[in-house]
């Protein structure tokens, strides 16, 4: 069985991030020097570990979603830069707590922040970052937007705790495998769609429908993420393949490998993800992954999710955001090619 | 030279956060019940792990504080009441990130969080608490205490950092200390007072006020603290001192015994805070803080800011809650003897 989905490969040229960036070019600037403004600190170590992280070259594809969202439903001026600044502030904390929980040593390609300044000061400059998060959102004098952001900030939190309790769990399956990426990833997009709307104004139809856009889109975004750890859709080492096989953890692809193979694969399954793991193990673990076709099913579970997501824009109006915005979950879906 | 200040011993019976507690007894019982509606979570760690800090008998100082600063100035109803839930919420989110930064195995004479279910647990457990806390914050409707305990969170946070960057450091001086000690400790009590008085609808004078009130006895507080870690006035070994020592912390009292100390008395104390120490090096330490009076010099400071703090409510309307607020810095300070 080939790939049920055909996609051609992304062309030369911009592609779908690229593309929201250059429409929201003005915005992104304004919300970078918000960022910068509040990373700033006294305390020399606050602004050199978060602009560590911070300019890096992340996408910053949430606060894209925010401005798009709030643009798209005709939200002007300051508020929604302040917002989307708030909401990768709470991406970045959440970043540099998980690097912590994970033991990471690289991240957007560089040393972790943890790797060079140690675990303390990311978990104390993650804090740091939470709180002018919340700083920021009290800036747009908006309850409601704060009310989004801080379930969501909970959400995340239980998402991740979820993670660490199923981790090494061989058992995991996919249903509360999909809660957890709901939780952990989709939360934070969901909320920052929506609070891009209600920040326009329109906290109605249109804030639920770019919340069910932002949260589908965040489910696909992470089983792409999970598919890439195996080196998409060919399964083959790469250069960042191997974190979550080698931390023991069970994303999607694990779930349709193990739930298809047979007595001696599922052992093959419990033993590395709940003991130890030799590179070896890597390489069945990827051959496994090919036979069950356990990539080509996450990537079909994300492209239905994008699916999904795009579907949610229909009933909003159409112009350049909302075409921006329906242009992301195929981006997404593609990475996994 | 004896002590320079003259406290009889707590006499028997309640004493002055005995009395505070008694006078709010039907908010504090409500505050409890907000906590514990507030820390729920399908995810069961969540709420065992908060559960083993938050129900292991702290004094609940912070919202105690929120609580009779709003009532002394007439505020009723629910909101203070979410208020103090929120500003325990932050305190604990803070000491269990606290526990992960200073490896420490013992929190409130039981086994820490992290001891029991590890540093990643209780970093995601503090996230939780802390969005939680906003999210309080969000119900009582009110952006300006939003405002200022958003901003404590973040002056906690650069607190944190610059205690950790002047860890092992021994020349950090007396007032990069008490610049350390303002932003992790005083910060929340000056934002828990001020809250109250905003939430009682008084975001003039008399929150000022209180916000004095709140950072001086904060002050007092971990000045206090410090001086109970090396066993209080009389400097001795006990069953809960040498924390700050193990960890090569530069507090109030190694400032004055070091900077009063001769060459070879400086070195030792460069030895012990940069390097390795021993239990030799620790009844050294004793005899070196009783041999210049550097415990009775930090419970003087402490007194010091005990009588700012007293001295901050004499604008407000004298009432119970004013002469109970007035009676926890003596109280404070009482304990460093």
């Amino acid at each position: 069985m080939g790939p049920a989905v055909e996609i051609s490969k992304t062309p030369e040229g911009p592609n779908a991030v690229d593309r929201i960036s250059a429409l929201l070019a003005e915005d992104m600037a304004a919300v970078d020097a918000i960022i910068h403004q509040h990373m700033t600190s006294p305390v020399g170590v606050i602004p050199n570990l978060a602009a560590h992280l911070i300019d890096a070259g992340g996408k910053r594809i949430r606060p894209l979603i925010t401005l798009a969202a709030a643009r798209l439903l005709g939200g002007g001026g300051d508020g929604p830069r302040k917002l989307a600044a708030a909401v990768e502030f709470i991406h970045s904390a959440t970043l540099l707590h998980d690097d912590v929980v994970d033991v990471s040593s690289m991240r957007r390609g560089k040393k972790s922040a943890n790797t060079i300044w140690g675990n303390s000061s990311s978990v104390l400059v993650g804090d740091f970052l939470f709180a002018r998060s919340f700083n920021l959102m009290v800036e747009t004098g908006d309850l409601m937007v704060l009310d989004i952001l801080a379930r969501a900030a909970s959400v995340i939190a239980e998402g991740e705790v979820m993670q660490l309790a199923a981790a090494n769990d061989a058992e995991t399956t996919r249903e509360r495998y999909m809660a957890i990426v709901g939780a952990k990833t989709a939360a934070l997009f969901a909320a920052a769609a929506k609070a891009g709307a209600v920040a326009a104004g329109r906290p109605g139809v249109e804030a639920t429908a770019l919340e069910t856009y932002g949260r589908e889109l965040g489910l696909a975004f992470q089983l792409v993420d999970d598919a890439l750890d195996y080196g998409g859709a060919a399964a083959t080492m790469g250069k960042n393949t191997g974190d979550d096989f080698k931390e023991g953890k069970v994303t999607l692809p694990v779930v349709f490998a193990r739930d298809a193979g047979d007595e001696g694969e599922r052992a093959f399954w419990r033993r590395v993800v709940s003991e130890e793991r030799t590179d070896d193990d890597f390489h069945r673990a990827l051959a496994l992954l090919r036979r069950h076709d356990a990539i080509t099913l996450t990537l079909n579970a994300a492209r239905e999710h994008a699916d999904r997501a795009v579907a949610a824009l229909q009933t909003l109006p159409a112009n350049a955001y909302r075409e921006a915005l329906a242009d992301l979950p195929q981006f997404v879906v593609e990475r996994g090619y």
